[in-house]
């Protein structure tokens, strides 16, 4: 991808007092990167449509915001306890109740910055350097960087369609029995592809964890955003399994940087001495905020109908565009293209189509370090009528280039 | 200190798949663990005056206030560049030449989740494993707990009332003679001690540190807050210096969770691919408010004015209440008081100042593992009339205990 240093950056260190570290070498989060290329055009006066970062189009609920204004009006939001507000706490464990119909302590949630602050939590209570996590790939490119930069390794699970790109049984059995591994992290609905743990497949890899003694880092950060059947969690199978969610994405608040990990028993102080010490606390204002998240759920599930449907108009309409090959989209807000009868360089098309069609999607290579060169993914978070649009400059597009 | 195990947490690690990690096994940070125990005791309806937390007793400005209340009906709140929105980068640059005379470039500027995230971001820019990082003690203890979680070692300069306990050029040479150090990190006004380097200390300290190579990150999060001379910044003397500073003490945004940091051009890149794959963006509505705060001196120096009067009351009522050895109050917000003639265990005196007067102090072993159970540190930021009321509850227990 061009154009993606920032301005003011110079790639020499003369002058430093010492070089870098090594582990800051790692590879940028390019849909980041993009963003940044974006915003600068819309600042710039272009009609940039937004289809490269995984966030709703939407606003925080209206209860939500209206919370937060109470809270702006009603509180000093000084530090809260490194673990989070005790009623935060009490109201995420009420969600599993509700949600999966599953009993969890309040003691055993920890509120987080987003689930970014979770997953360096989590890396840091139960992964000492060296440590190896197999990790599904395609997958979130920050799994690997956080944890190459945490001194750890992340030992790829490649996946395919045979197993709707999910790992399994004995693909973690195989990669353990290479190198041993220390934990499995997966996400379900999964980012970039959008599919789904189905049926029992869930369970299978939990006991497949159980079986080799590794820890179960799940991802549920896209549960609530399911198509096909009901994302399960995995506290239903696991009493050690560590769930890292958010509010930011069913719960439409990125910019709020609020997630939460619910752990085991033995897990809770730990992790929050290393919150009290690397964290402090999570937004105290984001907090109160997150709170009527759970009032929600009607406009919630109204977005969440917005996304089905721009999910059925495109899988309809980009293969108009030259976007043939989709993969299932069970969940989450991604559609996962291969792209490979159009380019062996997936972020130069997506450098195109930003240019050409004034349309951001994200190359595959930030989620694939192999096989990216020939996936773009689209996120449908955004309006439909934008979501039309893009179909259409994509379509428009598609025909002058062919 | 007794009674700071949170509720459901289990010491014992039976049951889980494998161990927790070894780099887990930081410290608490003491001072949170006292708030929450303080925060306890409100909830179960004691009258509990906070002299533990550094935060002010303020909220956000009110410019800050109606500028997130704003924020919030005019903006979506999604992500934001990793490394800030630009107009706040700009305004932070700006902020340089107003304070200091000095020309920053806002491309050297990260926006970052308080100073907490700038400290984490710096120390995986520079430090490997292993690395060595010379820190004053007493001093903020969660420079050595992240140091230690992040696999770099915090060298211990301890400082005394001969230096106004800071660390000296002489101090850095021996200590790096011992076994080679790799930066240097302070603060000035420095908590806990609110001791200031004066004159200046703090241009032979970055002279040292270009001598022997070493990287010197400016922890600058009290300036704004000094009694008796302006702060300088490290940037008036040094073009390699990191500069860490936060909207939470000066600013009053302390649950905002914003900070900043100022980095040389060549760790721009560095930071910001940390950034986005560590935090993904500073909370978004934090940083719209904080665009504000640039314009809110007035009602900064008034807060400034009441930490002032307290600090002058606090010292002149603290000795009848036979805390008679504070150290130079230069600024922050501290008192940082010798209690050596009162107790050997500053944790188990600060749980009986806390039981028997409703008091919340922290004991110095948060900031000195040596001599701090000789110490106690009061935070005078609170109104003047709780401030009040504290001396005078110290002043009855003290009689009470004599």
């Amino acid at each position: 991808m061009r154009n993606l240093q920032p301005k003011g950056s110079s790639p020499g260190e003369k002058g430093l007092p010492r070089p870098l570290s090594t582990r800051s070498n790692i590879d940028p989060f390019i849909v980041m990167d993009v963003l940044r290329v974006a915003n600068e055009k819309t600042v710039a006066g272009d009609d940039i449509i937004h289809m490269e970062v995984g966030q709703p189009g939407t606003p925080a609920p209206a209860r939500v915001v209206e919370a937060a204004h109470q809270a702006l009006d009603r509180y000093t939001l000084g530090y809260t306890d490194a673990l989070g507000l005790p009623e935060l706490r009490e109201r995420i464990a009420g969600h599993y109740k509700r949600q999966y119909g599953i009993s969890v302590s309040p003691a055993q949630v920890a509120v987080t910055s987003g689930s970014s602050a979770a997953f360096i939590l989590a890396f840091l209570a139960i992964l000492d350097p060296g440590a190896r996590v197999a990790i599904p790939s395609p997958g979130y490119p920050c799994y690997r960087h956080i944890l190459k930069a945490l001194g750890a390794e992340a030992a790829i699970l490649e996946t395919g369609a045979e197993t709707r790109w999910m790992p399994t049984a004995e693909g973690i059995a195989a990669l353990h029995g290479q190198t041993p591994l220390h934990a499995l992290l997966l996400a379900s609905p999964a980012n970039p592809t959008g599919t789904m743990l189905v049926g029992d497949a869930l369970r299978q890899l939990v006991r497949a964890c159980d079986e080799h003694k590794l820890w179960f880092i799940s991802d549920e950060i896209y549960h609530g955003l399911d198509f096909e059947e009901p994302a399960k969690t995995a506290l239903a199978y696991s009493d050690t399994a560590i769930v890292i969610n958010s509010f930011s994405k069913y719960f439409s608040m990125t910019g709020w940087r609020i997630g939460w990990m619910v752990v085991p028993d033995a897990l809770v102080r730990p992790i929050e001495r290393l919150a009290q010490n690397l964290f402090i606390c999570a937004p105290a204002i984001s907090q109160y905020a997150a709170l009527a998240a759970f009032d929600a759920y009607e406009e919630l599930e109204a977005n969440k109908a917005v996304y089905r449907t721009n999910r059925d108009m495109l899988l309809q309409e980009l293969p108009g565009a030259s976007f043939t090959d989709i993969l299932p989209a069970d969940g989450a807000f991604y559609l996962y293209a291969d792209v490979r009868h159009l380019t062996d360089d997936s972020a130069d098309l997506a450098r195109k189509i930003l240019e050409e069609c004034g349309v951001a999607v994200t190359p595959g290579v930030d989620f694939d370090g192999v096989r990216g060169k020939h996936h773009l993914r689209f996120c449908y978070s955004g309006t439909t009528e934008r979501m039309h649009e893009a179909a259409s400059r994509l379509r428009d597009w598609s025909r002058r280039n062919s």
